[in-house]
């Protein structure tokens, strides 16, 4: 008998997109409820707590415009953290740069990382294998508290929308610790939420990355899968010689792996600040 | 007693987006489909056959870029032509270049206008009443057939997506037809889909425009109201002088009155191909 189909919609301020297809697992772990669903046309695609988070179709929007501004900004990086991340698609866009030796994941629901093994193989590929990749179950905000200073090159905060396990983590005080642990010539990278539909926390990042770093950037792109298909990603330094700017060696074999980010692609993202956001921060 | 509140949906390819509301009208047309809902969260809403056009929160993603990279890169214009554009949203952007004498609206269906005008009047606003605007209820295709050659400055082509009453529009025969009424130093502009759910339709503008045109330029964006939220627009000119290049003399107050679009922006939002899209046409 064929699985029968139905439609999973995330829900958001009086508008819905959903998806059509099979489920092929949900369950509640310790932290939040996890659904993963075969889809008609976005191959399988991963729910938490009601929030559509990643599919195999349109993740690359996601993962190159967080992990390739930072990375291929920097002539060489060693030591990653990703915090989040739990779907392996940010791990694996990050071994895509050689010198690379550990990258620390660390997210606070196993359950995610054993489900994204076994039903979102085309997030994590080969990463999971990787010896450079290490797995850490923690509460991020812990891990950022335990490392010691300018440790890492890169750190990424990859995360869900603000909720009861992730709201700390959209903090002043926790971008300031995350600026702690990264060297003074690396980069904070975090995701930024929508200008749309979360212009508030939008807004809240933006003005907390200005505080803090000497210099950030926010780039706008596309998500088509989450609400308002508009989405951003903040980027923080201390160092202004390498930020944002191509650095990379192997650059153009990183451009050749991506279905989305290119160099010119992302200096236009620099760019996309919608005309009202620009209005709002200039009264600040 | 309140008006029950639903939701409508456009469903595309497995995905669906839809908004919850209670409905103005719905009415079948000569031609189409037309249904207005007064939304919980997007003000009024215009679906035609089944998918979303325009909403009262997101129209200004899509007006504002398909109106000024073309009027901005002129340093005048004075005849205008809107091809569909019956929500007035086009219009209403034109109207704000103090040298344009005329804008003529052709727009196939009359019930359309009529209730725009009744219910979205924050689309059209005062454009309506304004004389240099002239409604044309005719067939697009017929209309240009029947125009002199470089009649007009722009030509805007803002219509629905391919459809029975909107094939023949999509097609290099009806651009050129365009380009033949357009003065040598004018652009024609279209709406030109969105690379992830029509990417067929997509790259062929994009190759009819670079076939027709000495330059075209495709600008990609947000709107976050159709499937996928991303969005392009293309660009066609015989003069490279004036297209796409910041010429009006009060470019200033445009930039003013615009929640979306700026020149910066409009400068990144031509650099966002996508790297797949690329990828495709350096095939071609």
């Amino acid at each position: 008998m064929k699985p029968h189909k139905i439609w999973i919609d995330e829900i958001h301020g009086g508008s819905r997109y959903g998806l059509k297809g099979t489920i092929l697992i949900k369950k509640r772990s310790p932290f939040q409820e996890i659904t993963i669903m075969e889809t008609e046309n976005h191959g399988n695609a991963l729910m938490l707590d009601g929030c559509w988070m990643t599919s195999d179709k349109e993740e690359k929007y996601y993962h190159e415009c967080l992990v390739h501004p930072a990375l291929s900004s920097l002539k060489t990086a060693s030591r990653v953290l990703i915090i989040g991340g739990g779907d392996g698609g940010t791990a694996r866009e990050c071994l895509k740069y050689s010198d690379i030796s550990l990258i620390d994941l660390v997210e606070i629901d196993k359950e995610v990382i054993e489900l994204a093994k076994k039903y979102l193989k085309e997030l994590g590929q080969n990463a999971w294998e990787d010896k450079r990749l290490k797995i850490n179950i923690c509460n991020g905000l812990k891990w950022v508290s335990n490392t010691q200073n300018n440790y890492y090159d890169v750190v990424f905060i990859d995360c869900s929308d603000p909720s009861e396990i992730s709201n700390e983590i959209y903090s002043l005080k926790f971008y300031e610790e995350c600026k702690r642990i990264t060297k003074k010539e690396g980069i904070v990278a975090t995701q930024s939420e929508s200008p749309e539909s979360f212009p508030a926390i939008h807004i809240e990042i933006i003005k907390s990355f200005k505080q803090i770093f000497k210099i950030s950037s926010t780039m706008y792109s596309f998500v088509p899968f989450y609400p308002s298909g508009i989405w951003s990603w903040t980027f923080g330094s201390e160092d202004s010689t390498q930020f944002l700017n191509p650095q990379y060696k192997h650059i153009d074999s990183i451009e050749n792996s991506c279905d989305i980010w290119n160099l010119n692609y992302q200096k236009g993202a620099f760019q996309m600040m919608p005309n009202k956001i620009l209005n709002k921060l200039k009264k600040i």
